[in-house]
């Protein structure tokens, strides 16, 4: 990057907030996904959404590449810079603007810490649901721009549920303002959902407007085991047809149930085929009933094991054994990639059995755990990146989950996002007309491709009305080749 | 429109299903909205996806206009035909293609009615919430057009929170499918929640897949009633205060008051200033609870009266003085303008005195009603649309209401979209950014302005990276004049 490009964004931020050193050039050059990694030329911190806009115009002008970044805790490679980009540093904005208690919303600034949102909203009472495996270092900001679920999302949904407006910059530097403390608003179209779960790609959000909910006046935490998956997957089932919707119904299988032992002892039967956490919360008449049909229900499909959480600090324990999941699997080998094939919940059990199949048939270790209630599973490959013969046969068994996963009317990421790391998938999951309405989107809004380019889809501007075709014509029309 | 058209379009769907007399034009020429018509050249009646995507190939081929249409209940002129125009009529798809109990989904065609729907579900002991004004006549199809609202958007949302996913027809012909029967799922941009409430500018839906709840064990409906606006005003935030979130809470002003009882003899009070209808839902234990907290509220408030509906036929009838207040209304005078602005709910309050104030400096009549608790009013004039002067005075008072609906950071639409009647108003809630963002959506998708065009905003194709200026460079670039 030319010295002049940093000296004028120097004048934008201030000295102090434009870093070029090596050390920090690495520090920002990856994110939690496994594998992919890319220096940038400088990271740059802006104060307010004034400078973000000039830093996206001055982008425009001199042709470099913008890559938002909150915590850095995306597992698809959705802020690993490119040639010739800059990093935009977002986790400075901290600020929790205003939590209105009459219209239940919070306005909070982008780089607010998902947790602490939670701890100061329960303080007066109130509840913002979505809480992803990240939710103590990741911000709003990044969980917005991913759509990120979590353990709640049976019941409460994900963050696209609860983004009531946002004040984002679109990638020519314009400042817009979606979406407002109205519970029903339909002027004009709802591109405050275009901009949720757009990874970076169509807009730095500067203010993100939430809504909240009445914390729930009680909850029980229970934990089911059993000795094989399918007879968990007929409990999870049956609970559903009973039309109980647990706050969080999760499993482990006995791989992770393993793991979690030996990371967190926390008294699990290692020898158990699969654990169920569930938690129902409401009124709490309601949650008794529940509880106690849950339990019915766990016992008539053969559970081994079933404990109820009696205080706050053993729901605490009990979640802990989900909770532990990534970090305790993330133990055994060098590499951990966790992925997110999603399905129908009806399929849970089938697709659980095929990636049990698919690890064998590669001779790999793939754990599985995740949300068993809403279909959104984290088979988990434990291998090293160094071994390119393993690395091979991991890249292919996820191929046939993902493959497998669609068949079922799956998703080939329920939470992570598309990123570098499924780019190659997407064309599995979407016809050409679709895809081609995502990047014509992209195309109108972001003509010379600065903001995060080549994440979800290659970044190739449209000359003629047409894609082009070579290196060569990409770079004739401003686009960038990655 | 060209005989040749006419044969074609006969080729596509069958002769007996291309209307061209007279009567069938005038009879789609017009919707629910008061002053505006125009004739369509013809009447399509397309039975599969397939012909949906010729029809719309020929018009871009042939470069008339296509008006897809359900059951013609919008209030905003969504449907009405432009000049050289055919009318799609979708109204006929009205299966019910499969209802999933396991995964909690209904996948609809577009023409099935809504208030079916609910029969339908809940005779499985499941639950679909939206329930617009119109839900006995109106169509799903229509409903995800216009992310239709309802009495039960406060707790349960609007249409756009129970579509999981969307087959559609783009404006150039070519079939999508997004979305599906994952509760999450982050692969590329969110396109469904676009094409939700795009008012048929977008996409011609022709299969809708619905999410499902368990059906509420137990309601209980109430009816309070005040001296003033104020002193409702009061209860509804109080309600909020202590965390009660009814499935149902409206109000109707004095003026609605007298009309409803004057038409349905229900026996309410007269001189009341104000009216709530309230509905709770739930597990019985917490309905019982709020119900109780509720009654105390409204007394602390001041209410004169207070009744409880003991039956299902009580409940009924108390709700049946909410339904009926458009209809009632409806009988005063000859034209019934029934807006929707929309503020914090916070702001009802002032809002509400604010419309009476307007109402009374123009001497015009406008009854008042609406979704109290989540700030989406129904303020409704009845005038004359053959009194000028008196319609000048209420597109006067129109103005100023959405002006204060937008400075109390409102919405001009809460439920029916901009459509024709509130194109004026659309630069006054959205900057030229963000309106800029919206065309590009539409023109990069609908380069030739075939899908509805001059609904929400005037269609004017891009040329040369500019807007056209005058009638004869957009029609020269293929656009439309309306």
């Amino acid at each position: 990057m030319d010295a002049k490009v940093i000296h004028r964004l120097e004048e934008i931020v201030g000295r102090k907030d434009v870093l070029t050193s090596i050390e920090n050039r690495i520090a920002y050059s990856y994110d939690a996904t496994p594998t992919f990694s890319s220096l940038p030329d400088a990271v740059v911190i802006p104060s307010n959404v004034e400078q973000v806009s000039e830093i996206l115009k001055l982008a425009n002008e001199e042709g470099f590449a913008v890559i938002p970044r909150g915590s850095g805790t995306g597992l698809s490679g959705g802020v690993v810079p490119v040639p010739n980009s800059i990093v935009l540093l977002m986790n400075r904005w901290r600020k929790i603007i205003e939590i209105d208690t009459e219209n239940l919303t919070a306005l909070v600034e982008p780089g607010v810490i998902t947790a602490q949102l939670h701890q100061e909203v329960e303080k007066l009472g109130l509840f913002y649901p979505p809480d992803p495996g990240s939710m103590t270092i990741s911000t709003i900001g990044g969980n917005v721009a991913e759509n990120a679920g979590g353990l709640r999302g049976l019941k409460y949904g994900v963050t696209k549920n609860y983004v009531l407006g946002i004040e984002a910059v679109l990638p020519t530097g314009e400042i817009i303002n979606v979406g407002g403390k109205n519970v029903k608003d339909v002027a004009g179209y709802n591109l405050k959902d275009v901009l949720i779960g757009s990874e970076g790609t169509l807009a730095i959000f500067t203010k993100i407007l939430l809504k909240l909910i009445p914390k729930p006046q009680a909850s029980k935490t229970m934990l089911a085991f059993f000795n094989s998956i399918k007879d968990a997957g007929k409990a999870v089932s049956s609970i559903i047809a009973n039309h109980i919707t647990p706050a969080t119904l999760e499993f482990l299988d006995n791989t992770t149930i393993k793991c979690v032992e030996d990371y967190a002892h926390l008294g699990l039967p290692t020898e158990a085929g699969a654990l169920l956490l569930i938690e129902v919360d409401g009124h709490p008449a309601q949650v008794q009933e529940e509880a106690e049909k849950i339990e019915k229900i766990c016992k008539v499909n053969r559970s081994t094991d079933f404990k109820v959480a009696m205080t706050e600090g053993e729901a605490l324990k009990l979640k802990t054994a989900r909770r532990s999941a990534f970090a305790a699997l993330a133990r055994i080998k060098p590499t951990t990639i966790l992925e997110d094939a999603t399905v129908p919940r009806s399929c849970v059990p089938e697709m659980v059995e095929k990636i049990q199949e698919i690890a064998k048939k590669y001779g790999i270790i793939i754990g599985n755990f995740g949300h068993a209630g809403d279909g959104n599973l984290h088979p988990t490959a434990l291998t090293d990146e160094r071994d390119k013969d393993e690395m091979k046969r991991v890249e292919m068994a996820f191929d046939e989950i993902f493959d497998f996963a669609i068949k079922l009317g799956g998703t080939i990421t329920g939470e992570h996002g598309i990123g570098l790391a499924k780019k190659k998938f997407l064309p599995k999951q979407f016809n050409s007309a679709t895809i081609d309405f995502m990047r014509k989107i992209k195309e109108v809004l972001d003509p010379k491709g600065v903001l995060n380019p080549g994440k979800i889809f290659d970044f190739k501007p449209r000359c003629e009305g047409r894609l082009p075709n070579s290196r060569e014509e990409i770079e004739k029309f401003g686009g960038l080749w990655i």
